[in-house]
Formats: C-alpha cells, structure tokens, sequence
C-alpha cells in the first residue's frame, strides 16, 4: 500500500476500535462498599465515590452505589444518609449545582445488610433487575472492603459464590491492609483470597500510593527522563531518605497497634512502596501496568537482606501507659512495641551500590510530614567565598530533589528541585509554580533556591484511587507478588528484633537528638548512647563492654578470649601485625584462612577497619574447601569473596582458591588438584611453611576438612589431602596437618555456646588427632593461639 | 639493679647527659645572612634574626651576624643599619628595654661585601679571630641564602672551598625557593649542590612550613591522636582542600611569573607540602625529625600520578597586557601561564583511596585567604525538624576541621573544629580559645559551631624556621629525597599541561561562578562550559561534538567512526548491549578482550557508566598475553586488573587470565599453558564460540599477538599458540585466527594518527594474513565491526 493509504485505513481503524472499545464499556456499574458507616467510610470513601461518579457519570454507563454493613436497613440507612449528606463538591461548582449532583447521587445510592449468603443472593439479583430494567447490559461490579481483615473470608466467599455479574461483566474487589501480620500469614491471607478472586481481580490498597505527589514520582522520573539519566545512580546519588513522621500518637488505637507497631504499620507498606518507586529501572513505557510492576518486583529482589543492626527502635514515653489503660495491663506490664523505626535499607545493584536509603517513620514527634528526599552527591568547589554564591548557579549549595507528600513547614503536597540541579518538566495543566514565602526553609535552604511545584487541586488518595481502580490501572495498587515480597524482605527484621526494647522518647520536640541516627558499614545507630535504662530490657545480660579482654592459657597454649566484636577486634589487630611484619621481613604474607561462618565476621572486620593491611603483598590461601565449584554459595571461597576480596584490594595474582573443579570434574583423584595445589605452595611459600594459618574447631573436634576417624591427611608426606567428610558436601580438599603445623603461627578461632561442650572436651584430651583431629595441631616450631569467645570458654 | 637504683641511674645519667650536651653547644655561632639588603632579610630575615638572638642569646651561646652582599662596604653598611633600625620587639619588652636589646643586636652585626673567594677566606678568618678574642670555641656556623639561584653556585663553592668552620663545628646553608623548575632542573641543582654540601647541611625553606597554623598540623594530629584515629581515614573524610587564595596579581613580577605559573609558584611547594602533612601515616614520635621526613616520603609515594584531566587552569584577563607592558612583548602576544590552578589529587593507600584532596591556589581572587579544610562525611539523619537542632550534639550539620592559615574573613590564624566532631586538646600556653563575632560565618557557619583556637602570641614564619634551624629540627625543611619526590610528582602535569591555554576570568569578585569546579571519576573541570573563546587556544581544532557518529563500511564491514570519545562510548553501549543479549539468551556472556592502550579507555567507561552490564554473569577472557607475570605492569591482564575489573564485580572465578606463567616459569612449551587455555576454553565456551571478541591493529598489521611473517596462529587446528613478537617482550601467548573467528562478533578498535598509514593500506589489502595478520580477521558466520576514530580514519 501507498503510505497515505496505509495512514488513512489506521485513522479508520483507530477510530472503530475507540467506538467498539465505548460500546464495551457501555453499561451498568455497581459498586458495593462493604463497611459503609465506619470511619474510613464516612471520611474518604464517599466522598471518592461522588467523585467518581462526577467524573465518569457523562461518560456514557449508569451506576448503582450500595453502601453495605452488617447494620440492619433501617439505622444502616439513617448512618449513610448521614454520611452521603455532608458530601462536598469540587470548588468550581455552583452551591445550586452541588445540591443537584448531590440530589442524583443520592437516588443512585442504597443501603443494605449483608449478613448471610442470602443477602448476596438478593443483591445480585437486583442489580441484575436494575440492569434489566435500564435496558443495559452489565459492565462490571466492584466491591469495597472498608471492613476489618478478620471478616475478609466470609465476605470473600459468598461474592464468589453468589454475587459474581455474569458473563462478559467484569469483578474488581478492593482490600484495604493490614494483609497480614508477617510473611506466613500474609501467605495465608493470599492463598485464601486466591481461592475465590482471580489475581487480576483483586485491588489491595495502599493509599499512599494514591496521593498525588507520590502519583507523581514515576511521571516525573519519566518525563525528566534525560536529565536523570545521568544523575538517578550511585555516582550521584549520596542518599535518600524516605519519611513519614507524625504528631499524633497511639492513644485510642492501643489494641491495633499493639500488635502492629510501626514497621508493620507504615514502613513495610507505604514507605516501602516509595523506595520502589524511587529505586526501581524506569521501564521504556511508565503507562503499561505491567512494566511497572515487573520493574517494582524487580527493585524488590535488589534489596539487600535486613539484619537487626539495619534497624532502631523507639517508643515514645506514655505509650506503656496507654496500652496499660485501654487493654487492661497490670502495672508491671512494659510494652515493646516500637512507635518508632528507622532503618537502612541498600539496594544491591550497579545503580545503587552503596546509597544508603533511610526510611523513617514515627509517632508522637516533633512534626507531621511526609516526604522522599534525594540528595545528590557535593563534588563541587567554588572558588569565591559563600557571600557571593548565587543559588542558580552554584554547584556548593546542596543539590536536591524531594517529593513532599505532605504537611510540614510548606503545608501541602509538593515537588522541589534544588535551582542549581535543573528545571523539572511537570504538566502544566495540573501542576503549578508555588509562590516564595519569605522565611521559610525547607531542607536546609530557603524556598527560593527551590524550583517548587504543587499540584493545581489538592485531591485526595482515595479519589484517585477509585478512579484508578475504575480505569483498570493496576500500577498503583499492591499485587499479591508485590507483597509477599516485601513481607519476605521484612519478616527476618520483624523476628530478629521481636525481643528488643526500644529507647524511650519523650514525645514532640523535647526528644531534642535523641533519636538522631548515624548509619556506617550498613548498619544504623543511634548518635547518643542509651542515657539510662528506664526499663530493664528483657535480656539484662552484661555487655561486652564489661569484660576485658581475658587472656589465659589452653592446651598449653596462649588462649584469647572475649566477648565476640572484641575477640574478633583483637584476632584482626594480631592478624595485621603479623602481616605488617612479614611483609617489612620477607616482602610477603602468606595467609591460609578457612571457611565457616566465624572468620565471616573477621573478613568483615578487616575488610573496613585496617588501613595498615598490606594487602598489596598478602597472598590468600584456603586452609580447606568444600568439592563444589568455586562459585557455589557452598563454597568457602565464595564466603572469601563475597566479604573480604571484594573490599580490599589483593591482586588477582595473589589469590590461591584450592583447585577443587578441573576439567569440569569436582575433586577428581585423576585431575590430582591436591597434588597441584601442593606444587603451588612449594612453589611460593617459602619451606612450605605459611606465615599464619586460621583453623576453626568443629563440634566433633575437626579442624580444617580433617575429620575424625578418617586417616587421610593427619600424617605422613601429603601436603594437601582429600578428605570425607561426615557432612554434606562429603568431598573436601584439605592443607594436611603436617603441612598446617609448619606453619609460624596458627591461630584457632572458636565461637559460640555451641562449641561450649567440646571446647570443654578437647581442653582435656592429650594429642589424640585420630579421634580429634584439633587435637594434633601445634606447630613444630611455629607459635600457637586460641580465640575463643566467652559463650565458648566459659560457657 | 633493684627498680630504685635502676631509676637513679638513669636520673644521674639524663643530668650527665644535659650538661654535656649543654658544653658541646657552648660556643660561637655566626649566622651570615647572604643578600642582606634585599627584600626577604628587610622584611623578614633580620627581623627573623633579631628574635633568635632574644630568644638564644642568654643561653651561653655567643653570636655575630654578618650581613652580606656584593654591594661596596660603606653603602651596603648604611643599607644593612637602616634595616636593622626599623626591627620591633616583643610586645612585652619596655620601649627603653628594647633599645637596649636592639643597640646590642646592632652592636654583633656588620655589614661586608662577599663577591671573592678571597672575601669569603677574610670571612672566615675573621670568625677564627673573634672566636679565639672570645676565649671560646666555635659552634657553627649559618649561611641564609636570601639570592637569586643562580647565584647559588658560586657561594656554595666558596662556602665548601673557603669559609667551612673548622672541625667540632657545624654548618647550616639555608636554602630558599625557587629548587629548579621541573624535575631535571630540581636534580640538577640538587646534585651541584650535594658536590659541596651534605644533605644534613642543607636546610631547603618552605615559609609555609614556618606558619603556625601549618606547623601545628602534625602536633594537633598527635595531640588528639585518639579522637582522629578513627576518623582520619576515607571511611570518614569526605574531602580535603588545600587553598590559597590571593587577591593581588603579578603586576611588577611578571619576569619571574611567566617562567613560573601558579603550580611552580605555590602548588608545587606551600600546598604540596601541607598536602603530606595532612595525608602522611603519623609516626607514634612526631618529634622525631627522621621519622617525620620518612612518613612525608611514604606519603608522596603514594600520590596517584596527576593526568591532564587533573587539573583545570584559569588567567586573569589583563595578566597578558601585564606581561606585555613588562616584558616588551608584541600586541600579539598572548601568554599561557596560569594564575590560577585547581587540581585533584588522589592518595592511593588504604586509609585515602577515593578520597578527592582538592588543591588550589590563584591571584586576583575575591579574597586573600589559606586554609586546609578536612570535611567529614555526612552520615547522620536528625529525627526533628531543622529549628530544633543545637551544633553541639546535631551530628547533621557539617563537620569539619580547618586549618585557617591566616587571612580570610577571620583575619588571623586558627584552628576550627566542628563542636559537634570534638573539643580538640591543643598546647594552653601558646594557643586560646577565639572570642565569637556574631554575624561572622566560616565556611557555612556561624563561627559560635566551632571549638576555634588561635596562638597567644602571632609569630613570623621566619622567625619560627630561623629557631628550627639553630635547633636542627630539620622536619620543617624539604629534603632533597622529598624536593625530587614532588618535581615527580608534578612534572608530567606541567608537561602535559605546557600548551593548554588557561580560562581567562575578570579579577576578584566579578568572576562569578567562572571558575568552580567540579570533580567526577579522577577528573576536574569547570562546572561551567567555557562562555566564549576569548583568546584563539593554540589547537583550534574542531571539537568532538562538532561531528556525527559517522557509519560506513570498511573491508565490507560496518564501520563506525567519530572521535575518540564518542567512539568508546558507542563501542561500550554496544558491548553491553550484546552482553544483555547473550546473558538473556544463554545465561552468560564470553568476552575475549585485548590489552594494549586504547582498550583503557573502554574499561574506564565500562567501568563507570553502564549499570546495566550483567558483570555477574560475565566471562572475561584474554586475546593475547605477554609472556609476563600476570602481575608485571606490561602484562595485558594488569591493564585489565586495574582499569576494570577493580571496579565492577565479576566474580574470580569467571576471569580467565592466560597461563602464560606456569611452574615458575614463562610460556615454556612444555607446560602446555596454551593446550590448557584451549581446553577451558572448550569446555565453558559452547562451541568454542565467543560471543564477543573485542581486537586491535598494530602498525604493522598485526592483530591479538599474531605478527606478520610469524606463521603460528593463522591457521591449522589449534585454538591457542605461542608466537613471537618483533616487539619486547618477544614471547606471547595468543588466540588464533580460527577461533577468533569462530566468534560470533569480531570488534576491531583503531585509534590515534599513528594508525593512519595501515588503516589506509588495510583498507586496499585482500585475505593475506600471512603479511597483515588483520587481514584474516572474518568471523564464519559470525559479524566483524570496525570502530576507528577520526584520526585513523580521516587523519
């Protein structure tokens, strides 16, 4: 076809697929909202209704809106009534007007109990009657669950199976949180729910998904798509922080948040739904639901793990108190339900490496606000001193974007972009420059360093929402992947810190720093130590600050022991002098490590304190491997890597993994590894005799892959040996114990209650390596140490 | 010895000691100031020298000053006693005290004219005579070089010839700047000198190392050892600045100044100098002048080799009219010395790698100010609003220590700590603590945020070197280890920056934002583009920007060709974009790389730019090898090392270097290093196929290390071969053209003039791989693209 032709037959098609797609949708819409006379209700949802019809009554389908509760009709009707009659209209209306829109909104909208199966029956057939009766066909129904999670099922059931529209109709129900109270019950919930809606039926809500600056964080992402490009990653990106603070507390709601608390309240749901937002690969096409969800489910899996030092706790002082009251406790009751988290997060991809992200939320503090706040990295310097700074130009002043939710100093909900980064694009028709207001900072700067936009009407989430739902617009609500994926994310937290006691803050401003944080080899503390204990934690052991460091003798040897960050200090510190010095000696440091979960800590430890190491001139040597490939999560070199080698700097030279995988066989007699391995270390370390190597000691008193009652390895000439062990993987590849007792220094890393009884055990037995392979190590003519934490020695 | 007597031993033994010690310097010491009546001794050095006397005269020391130059006696006499009238002294000393003093100190100087050897043997038998009229012994004996340096020659020669004290008696030269122009001229001088000198004689003068403020670096650093310990590192420095900032120009210097430039004139001495006192490990001894000058050394060592992109370079713009005027140039000239430079340092040592040291120093600026400015990083998030926050305990607002060398808004020397880092411990005598001004703000704020000390009593550089020199305290003095370690260090900036024309800014305040910089990936530049061309650079070339990516065939290939940068940069996209591709397909991604330079600049790229490169799931392979250790700076696999794999994450086990060094030895046949890189290439790479294999072109044709008229590799069955190289070194290891071939693409990356000639004959050539190795370049089925820039394509 000519390309005119071909142009004009798809303007005819266009043009026919709009009319079919209007025909389609033209019919009856019924939407049911299940708890219309509670709070959520009376204050949000009718309102987000009438909206909705405003907006979509001219458009061609009738609507039928049935307010439902377990109320009978009569009080249920007068409630709503009530209710529908302090409905608002939108500024540009006309009082007469608004009493006319209100009027027909009204007659389309009826109460009705919905209690049993039946009542489902009944209102089905309605509105199939209404349906009928219009002359129309049925477009679809939604269902509005303003009611608590514990009534879910039953409601869920008996839509299912009585109150589906028919064929060619469509069902959308809409669930409000909490969706469960950790990963497994969220499960649950899912799967439940699972067994009577289809995935694309079901809409969970999470409101602040619907307002509009947060709306407003991918299209902005999107539309200045060629400025950030550049700036949205590591390299620029010095941290963001996503914050939603509070003045009111938990007084009245002490039953829920109780057993909710802050994390699960707010931060596992609407700020974790932000930082998706934020972190998340802009997908080519933000309007397709469907990349953006795959791209959120993406930004989840990039998240690294949470541990319990990502996280602090707080609770503000009268909180016990109130619990106390309302739910009845005696005196001695101490609740540990946080009131306040912050936690950082890391998100482990290229573009965002080493971002701190800080989510923050809280009761009871100093002032209502919500926001997201990129700052980008300072790596400018002005020549003329500050008094001549102009803020547009300067690249000095900091340079930030912040999408401001809400509330605070500015009072509404807006967009900031610092001059000195670049003018934002945001539509103009519904978003608008905000005035300067003299005297007014926001962070850090004044209002005018600020290119500041704020949307032209204020409109509420749920309205947007609604009208999401409505359009089928799935991007803005929470997927039952989406969710189990951030309970998986937040679970571990959630039960590592079931058990601490938050610090006591005294509510609003008199806090004062006490909840300021400080965050640093990725974990998050508090700035100021704990003043005082108010409330005997529920662990009141001693702190490891108690103790000193305890040195003694075992086995005839010199022993270290200490409570475990300490003991691992000091092995890390004696470890870099020996270092120190045999480099200054002999121009290198031949260092034999084992695998285990103990030296992780010790990698750690030297990977991010000791600028002294000479990692330059280290070679690293494994004392013993397990026969999988050397990229196996199983493998102790993978442990080696993933804490130490990617941290410092040994060249790729120098490292020496144990030749475990020849020619795509594990540990195979024939490819003789053991014996290469053995080649290598005569090779480079001098009288095969290793400046340092570090043993771990088993439960049954093996050390390095030399196991009990297997002979290979404990004498004779072989340096490396392979070896079985009692444990999965059975194959190992091991130094031997006359090559580790040549060795100048040997040191014996063992941690935990769990090595309690045979730490007790081999402190007793003579050289008996045939039994207790630990047993047999003491170099000839090489020095001794053991490090043992307290939990270990002392029991 | 029981503990008591050991102790009164020592005590007999320390009192024994001092008075010896006190006997050996009793004594006569003339201190012979050379150029007496130039500007320096009328300024300084007599001043210098009268307080000496103050301070060391009542000491048992006696003392004589002779004065001299090449004026006649009478006139350079009454020169020398008009300069000796205008000294001040101490504040505490009463006016007819200080008569006194001065009528004494005048009473020991005196003018006389040194030009001849025989002056210089008068000279020093004139100092014989006193001292034996004293009935003492000589001390020593200082010579203050206060001349030009080309007359330095010619006193040393008379010094060490004719005026050396005699035995039991030191000599002290002191030395002052410029020590040569670049490293050659530095080394020359040095060794002339050394041939009449030895190095403890020598006492080369920084001034700046006499400021109080830098002198107290090092003293303040050991003082609160304890705090910094732990903060002094690049785990918690963000940045650290060297500034100088000058508001006069070089109006009436210009002579000296256009031979110099602004990196001569105070980059590579005052702010290098502090650099290292800021950067060096501190010796447990800071007292100990020895391990002082030893730390300074380590400390240079371990710069990071500056680049052109290192630096940025600015004049004021009536400097060139300055010169003109001075120095009788023609209307057409116009000078590229700068007076202004700004350049970034990196310190390659564990405790500062990635830590950016910003030095800068320029004239006709707003202000005349020094200052060395330690900023901390931020990582504290304060929980309330901004309006609460007190400096004290708020670990979010800035924290920093700066040395404020003098000057500035402040007026006067200090020491400023952040009152949220730490009250730092200072010595109480000499330095108290700075009264507040309200209003007065440093460096973002009020001067109320800091602990900020300043010295009781403000002392002159010079006097304070003049003390060291008496005191052989000689870590306030440049070594000539430590003048040559610095001329290396600047020279190949100097060099490479000889013919940049420097950005022309109006002087002082009117600069605006012209010359702020910002730093990214190593490299400094002007935040702002340059607004117009003021003065024709010498290399008008067209810009990179100016031209298209150009696509075209070459040998019936694609061709992509643009200018270098442009080239890497579409070379890099490619790569990853056909590494996402295989990784999507195939679940990893085999890339065979070359060494050589122009590959560089794609691992930096790599390196720094592309987020979505699936290093995880990479295999990294060599196309060919030097017959080097792996760990030999020639080796292709350092290149690789360093520019990339450095800096992303590929895991250990899927970089492939070749076995170039088995055994203990290099590419010996018999160890089969290249069956073995065959057979893993076999056995990861499904059919031997690699998805990409990125080569370059020699001058001669030559490709990977396969060379012309050399047959092995350019055809037959094997996959990897031992070649020979006219080119050291001569051994190399190398893909061979069948497998190269068998790649599913081929990338050939030409760049620079020198490759002009064979790309143009290359281009003529068939299939004769036996005269041009390239020539044989054709992947089966695969695709060949070539990228050139413009240079090798154009010319």
């Amino acid at each position: 076809l000519p390309g005119s032709w071909k142009m004009l037959t798809v303007a005819v098609c266009v043009t026919l697929l709009g009319y079919l797609q209007a025909q389609e949708l033209q019919g009856h819409v019924s939407i049911i909202l299940l708890g219309a006379t509670g709070d959520l209700a009376k204050k949000y949802l009718w309102q987000g209704l009438f909206q909705l019809y405003l907006d979509e009554a001219g458009k061609g389908h009738s609507f039928s809106f049935h307010g439902a509760a377990l109320t009978a009709p009569k009080q249920g009707q007068e409630l709503m009534t009530k209710a529908l009659e302090s409905l608002s209209c939108p500024q540009d209306v006309t009082p007469s007007r608004c009493v006319e829109l209100k009027g027909q909104f009204l007659r389309l909208s009826q109460y009705r109990q919905l209690k049993t199966p039946k009542d489902y029956q009944t209102l089905s057939k309605d509105i199939e009657a209404q349906v009928q009766r219009e002359g129309l066909r049925e477009a679809g129904r939604i269902f509005y669950f303003s009611v608590p999670p514990f009534a879910y099922a039953d409601i869920a059931r008996n839509i299912n199976s009585s109150c589906r529209p028919g064929p060619g109709a469509w069902l959308r129900v809409v669930l409000e949180k909490p969706f469960g109270h950790d990963h497994l019950s969220a499960q649950q919930l899912a799967t439940e729910l699972g067994s009577f809606f289809q995935e694309e039926e079901m809409y969970r809500v999470d409101h602040y998904l619907g307002k509009q600056v947060v709306a407003q964080i991918l299209p902005f992402r999107d539309q200045n798509r060629q400025v950030l490009d550049g700036l949205w990653n590591r390299h620029h990106v010095e941290r963001v922080e996503v914050i939603m603070k509070e003045t009111v507390d938990a007084e009245g709601r002490t039953s829920f948040y109780e057993e909710y608390g802050v994390i699960r309240d707010t931060l596992q749901n609407h700020l974790t739904e932000i930082l998706t937002l934020v972190a998340m690969e802009l997908p080519p096409n933000v309007s397709s639901s469907e990349a953006v969800l795959r791209h959120k489910l993406q930004a989840f899996q990039a998240l690294r793990g949470l541990q319990k030092g990502s996280a602090v706790l707080g609770q503000y002082q009268t909180y016990s108190g109130q619990v106390r009251r309302e739910l009845q406790k005696p005196d001695s009751f101490h609740s540990l339900t946080p009131t306040f988290a912050a936690v950082l997060v890391h998100v482990d991809n290229l573009r965002w490496e080493g971002v701190p992200f800080i989510l923050m939320s809280g009761k009871a503090l100093d002032e209502r606000v919500g926001y997201v706040r990129v700052l980008f990295k300072n790596r400018a310097f002005c020549v003329q001193s500050e008094r001549h700074w102009a803020s547009e130009q300067c690249q000095c002043l900091p340079r930030q974007i912040i999408f401001h939710i809400g509330h605070g100093e500015l009072g509404h909900p807006a967009i900031l972009v610092s001059r000195n980064l670049f003018r934002p694009s945001l539509p103009t028709q519904t978003w608008r420059e905000v005035q300067d207001r003299p005297g007014l900072r926001l962070f850090g700067r004044p209002l005018s360093d600020y290119y500041a936009y704020s949307p032209v009407g204020e409109q509420d989430a749920y309205s947007i929402l609604l009208s999401h739902i409505f359009h089928r617009r799935k991007e803005s609500f929470i997927t039952t992947e989406n969710l189990l994926a951030s309970w998986v994310f937040w679970t571990p937290l959630l039960d590592s810190l079931a058990r601490e006691a938050p610090r006591l803050y005294p509510a609003g401003a008199e806090s004062g720093h006490l909840l300021d944080l400080e965050f640093s080899g990725g974990q998050l503390f508090f700035s100021q130590q704990q003043p005082e204990q108010l409330v005997p934690g529920p662990g009141s052991a001693p702190r490891p600050s108690d103790f000193q460091v305890l040195r003694a003798t075992y086995r005839e040897s010199p022993l270290v022991s200490a409570w475990p960050e300490e003991l691992i200090s000091k092995l890390a510190e004696d470890i870099e002098a020996t270092a120190v010095q045999a480099v200054r000696r002999f121009g290198k440091f031949h260092l034999a490590l084992s695998g285990g979960s103990s030296p992780i800590a010790l990698f750690q430890q030297l990977a991010t304190g000791h600028f002294g190491f000479p990692w330059a001139h280290t070679h690293l040597w494994l004392a013993d491997e397990r026969c999988v490939p050397l990229s196996d999560p199983e493998s102790n070199f993978q442990g080696l890597q993933a804490h130490l080698l990617q941290h410092v700097r040994v060249p790729y030279y120098n490292i020496h993994p144990m030749p475990v995988h020849l020619h795509q066989r594990l540990c195979a007699e024939e490819d003789q590894g053991a014996q290469t391995y053995a080649r290598e270390i005569s090779a480079l370390v001098t009288n095969s005799s290793f400046d340092l190597v570090l043993l771990g000691m088993g439960t049954d008193g093996h050390t390095a892959s030399l196991f009990p009652q297997s002979p290979a390895g404990l004498d004779g000439e072989q340096l490396v040996v392979l070896t079985e062990s009692p444990f999965r993987p059975h194959q190992r590849m091991s130094l031997s114990l006359p090559l580790i007792n040549r060795a100048k220094k040997v040191a014996v890393l063992v941690m935990g209650r769990r090595k309690r009884e045979i730490a007790m055990l081999v402190s007793r037995v003579g050289h008996e390596p045939k039994k207790w392979p630990i047993s047999g190590v003491l170099p000839r003519s090489g020095q001794l140490v053991w490090y043992m934490d307290f939990e270990a020695f002392l029991g």
